[in-house]
């Protein structure tokens, strides 16, 4: 579960954005580049993470789970429980395939792959 | 509950912030200035609506449900089920204490005074 900073559990999205992402090897793996919302219900979709490209060009994005990120102080960023490689077999998207359809299906590939128990059942 | 635009359930958290947002007699009540999520939990625990003030300064806060928020698309914003006295009586805050503090406060006095169903319980 993503873990309180400073004792609090409110984040505003604006400051997850941009935030820096690291896997369990200390590797950086890219940064929050947007929150996902379910507009039908109260929850917090994924947190989508940018990564390869350059300037935005050729930039692919994973879906990952709210759940699974952990803020570390010390390291002013997130850190997720995945190894490299398993990070490197993930499901990837081009950013309209997150944003564009209804989101339930790069929702239900990343909370499948990572093993994450759905929030929605 | 928050409506679908172009029948997708997703919305960027990038793409709510800064939408403007209207109460039932159309007039308009401020924009959305964030989204407060909870770390703790996988919810979205409310949207924050800034009103008044002039470059953000004396700028208040209200901490409004995200359910409900209408997204109109002849407007090009939200829709509020809340009367212009409603909001005029409606708690404000700083946005400190929204962001400080556990952020529970701000979201408990939110929710009880919008009547709206907690999604904690």
């Amino acid at each position: 579960m993503a873990t309180a900073t400073g004792h609090t559990a409110a984040i505003q999205a604006s400051r997850v954005i941009g935030t820096e992402v690291y896997n369990t090897e200390g590797k950086n793996i890219g940064r929050i580049e947007d929150v996902m919302l379910d507009k039908t219900s109260n929850n917090i979709m994924f947190a989508v993470i940018g990564f390869g490209g350059f300037l935005g060009i050729g930039e692919k994005y994973h879906a990952i789970p709210w759940a699974s990120l952990d803020y570390e102080e010390h390291r002013g960023g997130y850190v997720v429980p995945f190894s490299k490689d398993q990070l490197q077999a993930a499901p990837v998207h081009e950013i309209n395939e997150l944003t564009g359809g209804d989101g339930y299906k790069a929702r239900d590939a990343s909370y499948d792959y990572y093993k994450v128990p759905p929030y929605w059942i």
